[in-house]
């Protein structure tokens, strides 16, 4: 395994090789083991693999298929087991270049026909975006390319994939969203942030990849100011508490995602599953709790472009009888984080 | 008419009787015509015509369809012709009682079979939640009803349905959203936005109706907090700017909204009208306004239970190139609404 | 009343003038109040309102919004209820002229965006294509316009539009598809079938139009081979037998339709009510016909181009237990028919 | 590999032990090694892998997931390459027992909730049908379970799933349709029919199982009449010859597939596809071919219940400019066909 080292108690670095990308969730060999509570400090390359770096770089001519969104990792995690639960802790997320590219991909996309709304059309031009990134300003600028128009965003840096090896015996493209995780494309996933991720076979297999300096919710032109990224984590594992589909929660917030199409279908799987962890871990029955959500959920849209559309559904905590979710494992991951940071 | 009466200059107020609610967009005669600039001081029942006031108040049994979501209106607006546009600015929305209803409706909401969505399951049990308001505190109380649990929620009030009379010779339910505004149910018509609605027929033929106290992003079970509501609006009309879809202002964002099936239909209509928009009113190239929407659009969902759902595409203005959106209608009416509020 | 005249006992003869056509279900007079078993023999004119003529006749520029898809009626049914259900016989239809068009209309068609799959592509080009047609031989000739090629199809005059005044005060554009039948643009309203139509207003208020010549499944770019014709229909009335969505009955088969988006709801609504129709009236258990229908159901597109999208559902009727439907209209009507036509 | 005998030059024969099936296209090795041209002569175990008896035997209970939908193969095609195609032709279909089963399976169909459609509503009652199958007269006889009912349909034998390893590196489940083929559900799939299929790994892995007595269109309840099948295929190869979507080709028809969700994509691939097969192979220009479809095409759903739907686009090759598809090879391998079951 090239570039991985143990670099102290419970910490691995790993800044993966050209080769040592996969682009798969499931069907690849893990790059580390690890114990539950290991600190990963991680290397992510953009989406394209790094080729896109000017305006001149058009994806159909420098990126060639499938060795697109490359991930980090498998990492196998010691112990984890069908049933069981893997808590990904977002540590940090920093972008690890000054600048970021965004593109238009030939019938890719929201508001273009595409190879599942197939039409007659031809598709829309290809144009690069180059974002200047301020990393100290933590500011993102938008350059018009057929106007003078610029802008500063704020950067808002996330992961646009995170998953584990799939249930079924499947493996997926990391270009994929489903149960798993994988390509998921919520701007929720940040820093300060705890997702969960149900496992399904042993070691859980857990990887990420597709940095963003910042996304639009729907990310309608299906790609977002993509950047490599240095990301730590911390992995730990909930035994035999089953999630069906990626959840997360913030120090305000807990949420849970869909990934389906046609849209209504993500919302509805996200919607539901939230209902459901309210009343298996908080005790509100089904339908208040049905109630309750018609009421007071958020609802921003992840992705509208991948080959499963993301739906999260996310509630405050504030609002909700008192357990905290899967005994508190948020509140003790947010402790540790603060512990590393602080020894660094 | 019953219940009209000018209590000024420019000044309309308009408490219906009975007998005065309309249960369509188009196909009725209006109750007033005012001139473009009137403040409108009006009354509008709750979508169930105020009969479901306590717990064993099930709709199956005092709702009569279909005499349901009763709109207060038609207004004839003077001078308005197809290829003009409504502004409709929210001076102030208050709840007219201290409280409000919510239910499930057999076979109608997200998490349910309907009769779109069509299956052999039976549909879900009928239940009713009566929410108290505490106007003074601005809040709503939950009252589980199958456990012990309440919690007080922040009262943001909005109206569920606001339109004009529908382009093609056709009257739709007041249940309907679509291009002529109607049942859009988003939580972003509230106090201090302006809505845009394209003209169809001469005077516009603008109503309202379907106040919520407050509502979550998507309605999951079909009906917010269902509250009557004292309501003061502004209605302008700006000659000679089309508007193909219902678009909001507020002070901080311009909106675009979309309402069809399935989802990433609406989701796509918002995106492409705000795409439009941002060229033909300032000025950004399509494609660069595709870019930039792609990583600073908020994409809040209105609801995904009527007849066509309805996304909402959502971007701030301080992002924009300068030019204000219809030569500035939106910072015009905020200051007559002040002059109004201050004047009362 | 212009071009109506009772030509007999129970026959009326209609061929309207062209300020006689309408554009919507509901919202419009009755043409003519006629007796149940009355015997209608009807001109329609075609989709275009017979404005396209030749190649150069685009839709664009000849037809002018909304004054679309004329239909001939609509005919108040004496004694028609609300729980009702006309039974509409299609005795013969008969091209009216010798030649059809069809086209591609801008941003309209399955294999194009449209204005609710909303894309940022221009649309496809405009193209007539004039069809000759052989009514002696029933043949429709399809001449290429961009090779040599040309090809006889057989005719098979069906009927796209076909239906009553909506339920919910509703008036619906002659192009929508919906539980009230419209613009369903199924292949199977040929001669011989009888059409059940639920009714929801006194007098029913049935209208027709929208003549095909021919019409693959599914209607792929939402245009037919589109002609006037002449058509001879029976209306008759079935008192309190309820029909929740349009129904089709050949002398092989008793189909039920579905319109709605996404396609899977079509498709749901005309299953659900075909196993529905098997427990009510031929006393099949819902879960044995859900069983029987899920091995021995055709279920041929009708449209994906519409408003709504149009599913059929289709059963033959040598299958089912013994009891004819609706207590043998469909018999009855063929033999009226079959004694019309030896008499005429 | 255990039952694999090549009993004859170019004629293979497995009967798979109970080890030796697959449950996944790609991710597994192949059983065998095979020359384009020869004669496969297969045993295919039902979907249930033969687990479902009786109509005590609920899927629930007996079956374990993901061992679902057992795959016969993969056969690795020699000298198949990505770009090339594989012609595969049913010589023969017979079921392999006299009886077959059918079943709800909890929130799994086109009637119900699902785990995508998500719902609060219990999933529907768990129902076996057992099917009696009359192999000499061709008949398979429905019995009712909640009634008396009973009715011979004619038995129409076709394989569920048929495909080869799919593209990106990835692995799907066996109930999968997509690009690869799988799941794919189309009753177009019996004997004299060519089946193409694009080559997307070396060696092809071509496998296929889950097979039907009957099947109605759409496959409603999503289990069709599920029988072992002895079946014989000849497995050929087409090089230089793409593939998108699975195309069929009969003595009369040539057909293209579409597996997506919503349905109304699936319709979309499989229309667009043949309007560019009609293109590429028969020199139809693009456009004409759309509005050729568009009055010639049939389009039978195939399934409307698996993780993708399935929509086939259909044309008499009669109707089509001379030159035959992939340069005649369904002719020949319909010569050889006869020719091998004459020698038989």
């Amino acid at each position: 395994m090239t570039g991985a080292s143990v670099s102290g108690a419970g910490v691995l670095r790993f800044r993966p090789s050209a080769g040592d990308y996969v682009w798969t969730f499931g069907g690849v060999p893990p790059v580390a083991r690890v114990a539950p509570g290991t600190v990963l400090e991680l290397f992510t390359e953009d989406c394209f693999a790094g080729r896109v770096r000017g305006v001149d770089d058009l994806v159909s001519r420098v990126v060639e298929f499938p060795f697109v969104n490359p991930q980090t990792g498998p990492f196998y995690v010691e112990g984890a087991e069908p049933g069981d639960t893997l808590a990904v802790h977002f540590v940090s997320l920093e972008p690890a270049r000054d600048w970021a590219a965004s593109t238009t991909v030939p019938l890719f996309g929201a508001l273009t026909s595409t190879h599942a709304t197939a039409t007659l059309q031809p598709p829309l031009p290809e144009v690069v975006w180059i974002w200047q990134l301020d990393r100290e300003r933590r500011l993102c600028r938008f350059e018009s390319r057929f106007s003078e128009y610029t802008v500063d965003l704020p950067m808002d840096p996330m992961h646009g994939t995170v998953g584990v090896a799939p249930a079924n015996l499947e493996a997926r493209s990391s270009l994929v969203p489903d149960s798993h995780g994988g390509n998921m494309d919520t701007p929720e996933m940040r820093a300060g942030v705890t997702c969960y991720l149900g496992v399904n076979v042993e070691g859980a297999l857990f990887s990420l990849g597709d940095g963003h300096a910042r996304q639009g919710e729907g990310e309608t032109c299906g790609v977002a100011v993509e950047c490599a990224m240095d990301t730590v984590v911390i992995v730990d594992l909930i035994k035999g508490w089953p999630c069906p589909w990626p959840r997360l929660e913030s120090d305000t917030h807990i949420m849970s995602t869909g990934s389906a199409r046609p849209l209504e279908d993500a919302f509805r799987i996200a919607q539901l599953d939230l209902v459901q962890w309210l009343e298996s871990d908080y005790g509100l029955p089904a339908l208040d709790g049905y109630q309750l959500l018609s009421q007071a959920v958020e609802a921003p849209l992840a992705n509208v472009v991948d080959t499963n559309y993301t739906s999260v559904a996310k509630i405050r905590k504030q609002w909700l009888p008192g357990s905290p979710a899967a005994g508190g494992v948020h509140t003790r991951l947010r402790e540790q984080a603060a512990a590393y940071l602080a020894s660094r």
